[in-house]
């Protein structure tokens, strides 16, 4: 029976929760709440951008996103014993959308989700070169199962995963940090979409924090946006329920905070918000392994075992894709990107031909349970990755035959107007 | 009931065979034999470097291994009525090491095969920085599953696949691969390993092409190692028995060839010669879907659905990477390579914690059915991989706990001299 | 957003409930709600005794239960325009213990559920002349994870499902039931435990109905425990979330009750109150397929597709059993209940000696998620069923090896005073 | 690398090979080869029934087989050192039909299988009051897949097995199975099909055994039909590549027999020969656990751990039957082999929807790779058994829909002249 150690107001922002969040990793944002290794404890979420996003056939609200504001994390949850060089045992329990009595309502996660596709003006995604607009797809929840209006022909169990948990860093790891893409952004800083996100004190939250410790952690807290030595936005989508993670202990007490629940999502989450998004909660189990990271050589990143409970899919369409560029014939090298995204556009190619748009193929591939592979890494000069679409999520023969493809009007995604 | 379209005798080179198979991609090779759409054929094929690796216990064979004269690769084969534009639908029936009465000998593949980390200065490999020398881990077969004596601790079973097969390329794309790889190459052409590699006559083997047909293979030729549009060496370790592949044919007869042959591998293949390498066969059944390239819009790149007799494991050890270099905390932009690379060398520090040396590690994570997936690609600016390792395959409890992990003794593989 | 059309107070009976449930099957036991098809709905349920076990260390309870006041059903739910001959085709959505704000309390399903194995004198169970008297296990939920202070070693993920559900009988189905069964009860009416369950006026609750028609349904109404024509006390562990069901369709309305929700169950549920017993919700996609008995030839039992999120292991030990009765060696005739008991009989011997006594051991089986195979039916004169345990649950290497069990003090489940 | 410990000329009839097999259990059975722990070793099968069976349109043959001649098994195998009550550790390392350079031919396994449904006069079959007469199907092998022309419409790959091995009985035991299985035919002597088969003189074979010791194997020696305490005629189909079987040692050398290979079976195998029969070869790992039959437990039947390169599916139909008869509506008590026959008889109505015969339905159930369980055994009075179909089986739409089935007409099996 878990604690409810971080609770949440669907209704209002993050900022005015009475213990209110925070949207930067700093080591002093203030302790939320204090555990003891072996509790079992419930954190409730917001969706990321403090819900922004409305259950609507507009796109407009993606496309003017403020995402200074993002993520909005829960926590810090404080561990009790737990110091610097530890390894923080955390075992997912359970996860889901807002519960009762919070259950419907207008905050993503509150009966439904969504996913988006971020303007290249702001944010931009992983195809923005070929997507640069914004669109959205709604998402009802009817139990595990997710389904949209926007994407009629699909059905997906949800493999329901937090995006972003993190330890806070050390104040040294902070500025490792804040140096290392900082020389990034200098390399082209007038990029648009940006190479890193720097520090910005504009509409930083630093939970219970005032005074010049807010001001402090406004200055120099790193934004949240990549996955870091700390854990942080992962975006993995078998960090599912069942799941068990060891993070890295950089500060006294680890101060584990997250959020950005997903119900769905594929690897990669191409459309950059390319999960099905939602506020909702997550149960822990937390414990410590003493001087973990020394005895298991877990230094860098975290490590994690993943759940046993997502759905498992017998039969895929598989698209490869090469690191070369079809449109310019530019060869790169090993570019384990560039041959993901090719995976990508040569699937997206695919999903037309059975009457899907190009954007809604792309939100589909965001968000549905695909695999993405590096399948070949090392053969000179072109990396190879494969995306595994499960065809059991259509109500369609997807397969290839003799008798071609099965084109339909499948009407179309949220735009912008 | 599938008729050997294609037979090799071990104990010769390819180049000696009653008919002889080839080792560069041109539309020019000559037909081996003709098939027709709905036969079964079966194609026997040489260890890739047409076993210039010994079954012995020194890596100074993989250290000074010819490449000029790989890969060897059997065929091409004819599919009656394929034209440009058509799609050529392979099914995998079966694909095993060498069968009687051949099945024991000193052609990898005879009983046994082998994975090869080889030098920087002759190849490389995925972490060739970190690990530039040469070696080498023999593996005995029985049945399904493979062990090693320079890897003791572990048992895969196999998850046999072919590394390498392709349609010809058309003259025309023949020349764009050129063309764009020379310009890759001419970037940093003194660069040890090299970036790509040009057509080169030395060693080149055309099949029965003979005269000014044979030196125009070898002089215009593209070398084998890469995967391309055709399909080539592609290293998905799910291509795997009870795969249906979908090439796409740029030539008239369509001219399939392939071989590389492996009996496990994981995800990047990360060792260059990281499978489990071997001669053997392959069964396939052909047919064509005529025009399918535009109506399936499948036009640069092969399409396949994977096989259904894998192995699945139901627990993992998962090593998450980010694109930042740990050495130098030079950040990198969304870039997937560096992160799996720094996943892969996050499981080798973890692997060392049990008593393999780094480079035992390196050889395991290159043959053992890993997984490796982008997990987030779109998180500015860090892309993130994740390597998932089956906890299976080991006869001891390889996951993290508060005892500390079972350090003992494991040996070492073939070094060289 | 399913909508609660059944809901329980666990506080109290359900005779007490602002709508009752039922605990008979009969035609006219008044409909609580009405839906139609295209709804999601949910419906709350009592543990199947009406919460008469309890959260302690004593198994009188077990002992002593009333089974006059099984199962408690939840409904019946009415479905708009069902006739008879059609199919009801319901998705289970979701399932699980008791939400909010109900989640913790006193009744089976608030945060804890319990397996039990019952006296001979009051029920009995598969192996009920092997133990004759009443124990019990208490289950913690975390998640979706049980854990019993009565069976420490193991930890099971649930696979959730309603042991329970079905339509109404037609009054000349119903008829046929009572004589069937009278007939069977007459071949050996003094037997303990029964033959079979005649119906009984004790403590029979009829929903809403009163007067006379209360009294017919006490009169006539088929007990609860068998699986019949119309779905029933089926204990399928498959029947979990993602679940489609096709019910035969016997009266106007095909008014769907149910109940008797398990967190976890083994196949044969053996215990005979064998699987993680609980009160919770549930939640039901509803539509008709009109005609579908004559169409599907569904004429005599429910058909159904099984969900698609329970847990899947890939290791597992097996005991195969016979049909031979091994103290007396009697033979008999392809007997898969002979020989699915004697599987259950091997595990449990070799579970003793890792240190479990009989009735743990017994409880284990009953609860965890085992596979029950009739593996072969023809081979006469011995049927040959097989029991699969997976490996993973335990947290000790419960695998044969030449080292012999490790052997040690597992405590003892819940006995009688 | 396998040693050939006993080889079958598919040519010649089990009785004159040059170490002939035998087809009764006895002690005395003389060793055909010996073995030592830790030894691989290939074992060459025939056919059950000795190649009795055609590739051929005719089911004459499976009428009028001769069951006197059956089980053909290879063997015994003596391995040093084992000694009774020790446990012998059997890997299935590889299995499959008849390999090069007799890959082609007559015999069942040499390129083709067969699946029979036996005349009720003639040995009969789970459901020969329904199906009296002798019916065929003919397998093709494809690789791992097997089609038929008999049946279209469904493709499987194969779950590859050992119908039938064993260790010899001690004298002991041998006399036990005699008297108890005379028991049980001296309850209905004259029934057709019988109840059990005793020893026959006529046709026995007992390997190299010659003289009085031939005549006492074929006086006393059990009949091969039933699985018992050694092994024996399992036909489990999960016995699959990469088991690990644990049989109990009843006599000096364990003597190991075996044959009876299976390309595919279904949970129960229907048919009788219900498998999709062949003559093959198997590969195993053979070593002793000394004193593990009392330190494991494992004193009635032998232990195993499934393999885990078959085939999953991930959707289903499931067909449920209770224990009632439905034509007569007697009642039985908790019988699990009324209740798989309602499920079997279910699921071939269903079939017929489709356009298949009852007899084709019959012979797909007992030859796909279906899962049978024991769903409950407790709820009295009715067993409840459920059937799983896998979808994926079929080059059709197999599942219940408003529109209804797609009949169409599907061919006849081999039917009787």
């Amino acid at each position: 029976m878990p604690d409810v150690v971080f609770s949440v107001d669907q209704a209002k922002s993050m900022r005015d929760q009475s213990v209110p969040g925070h949207n930067r990793w700093h080591p002093d944002v203030p302790v939320a709440v204090m555990v003891r290794p072996g509790q079992q404890i419930r954190v409730e979420c917001r969706e990321w951008t403090d819900a922004q996003i409305g259950n609507n056939d507009s796109a407009n609200d993606v496309r003017d996103v403020d995402l200074t504001r993002a993520h909005m994390l829960s926590g810090p949850i404080g561990v009790e014993g737990a110091e610097p060089g530890d390894l923080l045992v955390v075992d997912i329990l359970d996860l889901g959308p807002v519960q009762a009595p919070q259950e419907y309502g207008d905050a993503p996660g509150q009966g439904w989700g969504y996913t988006g596709i971020f303007a290249k003006a702001n944010g931009g995604g992983f195809l923005t070169d070929y997507f640069p607009d914004a669109y959205k797809a709604i998402w009802d929840f009817a139990g595990q199962v997710a389904t949209s209006r926007h994407l009629p022909g699909v059905r997906y169990t949800g493999i329901t995963h937090p995006g972003l948990f993190g330890t806070a860093p050390s104040a040294e790891l902070l500025d490792r940090w804040n140096r290392r893409e900082r020389a990034l952004i200098d390399t082209d800083p007038d990029r648009v979409p940006p190479l890193a996100l720097p520090p910005l004190e504009q509409n930083a939250l630093g939970g219970t924090a005032s005074g010049s410790e807010a001001e402090a952690i406004a200055r120099d807290g790193a934004r949240t946006v990549p996955a870091r030595e700390n854990g942080g936005n992962h975006d993995i989508k078998n960090f599912t329920r069942g799941s068990r993670v060891f993070y890295p202990v950089h500060v006294n007490d680890a101060k584990l905070s997250g959020g950005d629940l997903h119900f769905s999502q594929g690897d990669g989450e191409i459309t950059f918000c390319g999960a099905i998004e939602m506020g909702g909660f997550i149960d822990f189990h937390v414990d410590l392994i003493k001087g973990g990271m020394e005895a298991y050589g877990v230094t860098t990143n975290p490590v994690f075992m993943p759940g046993n409970v997502e759905p498992r899919y017998s039969e895929f369409m598989t698209f490869i894709g090469v690191s070369v560029d079809r449109e310019t014939d530019e060869n790169f090298y090993l570019d384990a990107t560039v041959a993901y995204r090719r995976a990508c556009l040569n699937a997206v190619e695919y999903l037309t031909k059975f009457g899907y748009s190009g954007e809604q193929a792309y939100l589909l591939l965001g968000s549905a349970p695909i695999e993405g592979r590096v399948s070949g890494i090392v053969d000179i000069p072109n990396a190879c990755c494969s995306l595994y679409l499960p065809t059991a999520i259509f109500d369609f023969d997807v397969k290839p035959s003799a008798a071609g493809p099965a084109h339909q009007d499948r009407g179309q995604c949220a735009v912008t107007s």
